[in-house]
Parts: structure tokens; sequence; C-alpha cells
């Protein structure tokens, strides 16, 4: 199921695979991201009664504004976001401009499947000391999509299944898979997994997706 | 299903229902995550080339390096974040301290139910306009958790099983419901939805949760 990478939503080659997520560049964008997403996981971390937190929300209040003050409209922006073909930047798992994602890189295989390696902190926590249930579910979701356009498809999710099989640990490197396993007309179903470094599988997955898509807007 | 709030994690009192979750609050750190939150929003939206960025990661940097400064070593943070019993602060989904989380505000009802409404943006977006598939599970599953400790019980997610009906409109409001339907010894049957301001359903999920939990630390 090798793609050719020119027809598809690629942004760079790797030595074990093809990058097929937008992976964090050195422009002003990614590294205001990049600073937004190590303040978020700061806050979480730092002591409540002592960083002077009245003045780190002044400040963090007045970059805002000033980021707003800067902002288009919103239909204007969405346009610009969607402009082209191929991967986002912005969305919530692998977009380096979301301060929300991790953000996860995604590789093709020549196998057929996508995988990435990430590990989470404090922002993603559901148990204690383990990743929230609900951000599996998230980071697998993504990971199915990317994994549909490597074979070159793309379709919304119909149904997603997630299984929960151990806790999901932070602070360790965890890989994500995902891999189209049967089309048949519109109907694509997918599955995947998120494992820990020594194999032992926490989430798997299985999932339908209709092709039938929102468009971009122009 | 009517539960006596003094024994089960609510913090507070609304007209139409029980507090579930814990609501942002006048306090230095829930204001300075709100701002970083209004930061990671106002990144996805302000203009690429005129909003000078390189000096917004500085300043974000800046502010990184400051709180890091001021934190305790993750194992500490962790005891202190878990301390006690109740609503935790910082999830993902309603954690006011936590800038990934929108928030959403959870009320418990009198029939058993738990509902909360949010409007979510950029930061949220999968398919142009709309809101990422991976993040309703992610809404959803917390919401379920909360609606089980709303009936009296708690467990970790085994399955989640998530239908997807419409797309999930952005910069709208939705209503988030979940509600604990089947107990059987240590399997517990909990149901929810998310839905338009008009009342159609954009997802719905049906989840098996195990009382079985990962201990706090101490």
């Amino acid at each position: 199921m090798r793609v050719d990478p020119n027809v598809h939503p690629t942004v760079g080659n790797a030595p074990d695979g093809t990058i097929l997520t937008s992976a964090p560049q050195d422009t002003a964008v990614d590294r205001a991201a990049a600073a937004a997403r190590r303040v978020v996981d700061a806050l979480l971390r730092t002591d409540r009664d002592n960083a002077n937190l009245e003045r780190v929300a002044e400040e963090l209040d007045s970059i805002a504004a000033h980021l707003e003050e800067h902002a288009p409209e919103v239909q204007e922006r969405l346009v610009d976001m969607w402009h082209g073909e191929g991967v986002t930047r912005h969305d919530p798992v692998t977009g380096p401009e979301n301060a929300l994602a991790p953000p996860l890189v995604l590789a093709g295989r020549e196998d057929g499947s996508v995988e990435g390696v990430v590990t989470l902190t404090f922002p993603y926590q559901g148990p204690p000391g383990h990743v929230h249930g609900g951000v599996s579910a998230l980071l697998i979701d993504h990971t199915l999509g990317v994994a549909n356009a490597w074979a070159g498809r793309s379709g919304a999710t119909a149904q997603l299944n997630v299984r929960y099989h151990r806790p999901t640990p932070l602070f360790e490197p965890l890989t994500v898979t995902g891999r189209l396993v049967r089309e048949e007309g519109r109907k694509i179903e997918t599955v995947g997994e998120i494992k820990t470094a020594d194999g032992a599988v926490c989430v798997s997955v299985e999932a339908l997706f209709i092709d039938k898509t929102v468009p971009r807007p122009r």
C-alpha cells in the first residue's frame, strides 16, 4: 500500500517513513505556539502560592490583547487557515500552531500504517499520573484520519469504538499507530492503538469513516 | 437518582442544579490559566505576518521560564494536585487551571443526569468550522465520568463507543450531557451526547466503566 507522496498530504521525508503531518518549523508562529504550550504546562506545575501569578495573568492578558488586535475576522481567518490542500497546521493533535496539540508528528510507513511517538505531560492528565482516556481517543481519532490520507482516502468519522486495556502513562514515550484495513464503497474501516515503549497496548480503536467531508471554505 | 451533594464531589449550587465541577474562580491561578487560554486561541486567530510573533514567542518563553523556576518536582506536584477528595481543578475538560480545558462546567440534575453548555473556538477545530471528532469524544468521556460520580459511582473507562450523527459546529453553544443508565456489579454503563442549541444531536456515546480506579498519590 505504498503511496506516492507527491499526490498525498505529506510535508517532508524521514529516514524511516514519510512525515505526513506538519512538524514544527523554525518560524515565529511555531515558536510562539511552542512557547504557549510551555506556559500551559508550566502553569499546571508551578507553585500556586509563590510564582507571582497575579503578574503572570496580567502579562498573558496583555499578550492576548495584542494578538487579538491583529486578528482578522473569524471568517477571513477560516478561509486563510484552510488555504490550499494538504495537511493542516492548526489542528489540536498535530498542529504546530495549536498550543493544545502535543504536537504529535506522524510518519507513513511502507506497510501502509502511520506512526508517531509522543510523551504527554500534566495538561493531558486523567487519572493520577496517567493520560486522560478522552485525550487518548482524540490522539487516535486524528491518527486514523491521517492513516486514511496515507492510503489515499478521506472521510468523516462515523463511529469510533475505543477500548482501554490498561492505564496510559504520562511522562513516557507512547507510540500511536493507525492503519486503513478495509474499504467498501464510501465506507472506510481503520484501526489504531497506543502502546508504551515496551509494546504494551494501552488503548485500541476500531473506527468507521464515511467518504464525505466538510468542504474547505473559500 | 437524586444524590446527597454532601457525600459527592460537588463544589457549589446553581438555580438549576448542583455544580459538579470546579468552576473558574477569581484567584490568580485561575486568571492566569484563563489568560493562557485566551493566548492559545488568539495565536490561531492573529495575523501571521503582522503581529510581531518573534517578540510574542520571546515573552511567552520568558513567562514559562519564570513559572518553571518556581515549579516543584513532578512527584511532589502530583501529590499536591490530587490532595483531598472531590473534583479536580487541573483536568483537560473542566479544569479551570488547565488552559487546554474550554472549560466545561457541569451541573447535576434531579433526574440523575449531568449537563453543561460550552462554545468551542479554533483550538478545538477538526473539519473546517467544526469541532474535532476527537475533542467531542474527550468532552463526553469526561462528562460520563462526572455523571458516574453524580450517581455515586466511579470507575475507569473500559469502552467508549462514539457515534457521529452530524458535524458539530464551532462558535455555537453546545449542550453536553451524561447519565448512568445501568449498574451490574463492577460494571457501569453510561450514555451521553452533544446537542446544538436547537436540539440536534451531533454526537452520542455509550460507554462501559469498570469500578477500579488509579489510586490518588500520597
